[in-house]
């Protein structure tokens, strides 16, 4: 508990002056003032997240985190259950979609078992962060207590003070596991808004995903909820591990890229602990799903693509990490007007 | 011509038979069905338009032309026409935004001076394709001859044809010349919805614009002529070039990423002098400048992403770049869930 508190009470507000004088360097370079649109935005804002103008080269990562869900035996996904441990042993072979677009793009995956169902013997290529095998059915009483959901926060939090000591700047967040659109509803958005179709469910296990989120929220009197508590009865080890992850980075003033529906909301579950934490995301892409948008709004993010993409495990981010890299690139490598002797006026 | 005319004929259409194979390849891959979005549109395009399934390793191209435009002593420009030509140095020293970027996303940048004002000497960096230095100014007569217009064109489509045989399998296209989006009006919008701020004009320079391109639209006659006299007519050597190498790329199957509104124009005349090409473009991002909207939609295409752009030298165009080998290199590298044992529910 000690270190949660400690990293919530460090993070402090991004620096608003680095921002400025990193818009300065970029309208002395070689182009129209303001003519390179939300890459000169994200340069700027790397630069104030991380305290720095210029801002750093970018050393970047990618946290993927799984878990079970106790709410899938409901038959709220169009996968079974035992779909979490067999795609955690992909990940570990290299032959997920992330593992493809992380090789792609130069980031290093991480991947950590934060509770997927079945044995914990080791699996070479994943970490064990395990709290426990899956959650609880919420729908009969709270996923988890508040020391596992602590638990979870912690290991997060010290994954990234880890990648932040080793040099890492930029920390992609990604995630699976079978279940958890349905606990995405830690949000507290209504479930019929939020609701959508997951993996590809079709419109009755929607109807029915919806009626059993409503049950959860009554269960576990869920208005009653603060953040913490809302966290640990509706969400899930791999939505509290990246929240943690995200408290963790903001607290080293590391940015953050965030995913899909279900990264987002661990996001979101991080700014409800400790406010300052929405400083320090960037937006990757808008999902299909439903509720991405809503939780992106709430955040403040506006996402730099939409490529009707719903698979989650990171991959928006990891897409989304060449443009931010450009960005910062950009700041370093042209040449300004005076370097380069081109007539500069001013527009 | 006779080069013009055959590259215009051998343009195919595009192998829909790849299209539904490489689908067929993603469908068996460790994800639900579709859940990649855009991303397996590309991957599908790219098949269909090389006609390999799956589509070989990208080796990708930036192929940037530069010229002058007799129009730019009008006063159209927030910049002085001698800009063209220190950007053309700048390019060659690699100061440039698109310099950065082709680095950053591994691909090679040619540069071409198709047209540009001053001496003709050598530049190390630069290789001359020059037709003449600067079109004539249009409002006074035809921007150039038809003579002048084939010569670009089969300067664009040798270029294409270069790469091809060298192995490049992906093109995009980037212009750079001071009163080129005046000259962009040879698209045929009428000038009140498609002129816009260009580099960064104030609206007084806006409206002299709009006059000076209606006046250089009755000058011409521009109703009564077709494509190629059109791009002669109103065009410039950059723009004219740019066409050849779409033409010159679509009748050797390689696709082709769109920048913003001149090489979007530019593909846009292509296509005027042969419809098939519009089935070999792929459009990168969309542009602040108000007549890229309706140029590609005239193109039938939609953009990956949208920043607030508004540069040009093909910086959209690598910043797409990433987004297509990722598309690629998905088809190739990921696992199907039976090698990787994972449940298939088919959704």
């Amino acid at each position: 508990m000690a270190l949660f508190d400690e990293t919530c009470a460090a993070i402090v507000s991004v620096d608003r002056q680095a921002a400025a004088d990193t818009q300065r360097l970029l309208d002395q370079k070689t182009k129209p003032r303001r003519s390179l649109g939300r890459l000169e935005d994200l340069a700027c804002t790397i630069a104030a997240m991380t305290g720095r103008s210029p801002p750093a080269p970018l050393c970047k990562a990618i946290v993927l985190m799984a878990g079970d869900h106790g709410v899938a035996r409901e038959g709220v996904s169009a996968y079974p259950p035992e779909v979490t441990r067999q795609m955690l042993l992909n990940f570990a072979h290299g032959g997920a979609a992330i593992n493809v677009l992380a090789r792609h793009v130069g980031a290093r995956l991480l991947v950590f078992n934060m509770g997927v169902c079945g044995p914990d013997q080791p699996i070479p290529g994943v970490q064990s962060r395990r709290v426990k095998p899956g959650t609880d059915n919420f729908t009969k009483g709270p996923a988890m207590d508040r020391e596992s959901a602590i638990v979870a926060l912690e290991h997060g939090i010290g994954i990234a003070a880890e990648l932040a000591a080793a040099g890492v700047n930029l920390i992609g967040i990604g995630e699976m596991g079978i279940g958890n659109s349905t606990a995405a509803t830690v949000t507290g958005e209504s479930p019929q808004t939020i609701t959508g179709y997951g993996t590809g469910i079709d419109d009755a296990t929607r109807a029915r995903k919806v009626a059993i989120i409503e049950k959860a929220l009554q269960v576990n009197r869920a208005h009653e909820l603060g953040a913490l508590a809302r966290l640990a009865a509706l969400g899930g080890f791999e939505i509290a591990g990246l929240a943690g992850v995200v408290l963790g980075a903001a607290a080293h003033r590391v940015p953050i890229v965030l995913d899909g529906f279900i990264a987002s909301t661990a996001a979101m579950c991080a700014v409800g602990l400790a406010e300052n934490a929405a400083q320090y995301l960037i937006a990757s892409h808008r999902s299909v799903e439903v509720g991405h948008r809503l939780v992106l709004r709430r955040l403040g993010c506006e996402p730099l693509f939409d490529l009707g993409m719903r698979l989650g495990e990171g991959t928006g981010a990891a897409l989304a990490m060449p443009m931010i890299e450009a960005a910062v690139r950009l700041v370093h490598e042209m040449a300004t007007f005076s370097q380069a002797q081109v007539a500069d006026t001013g527009r």
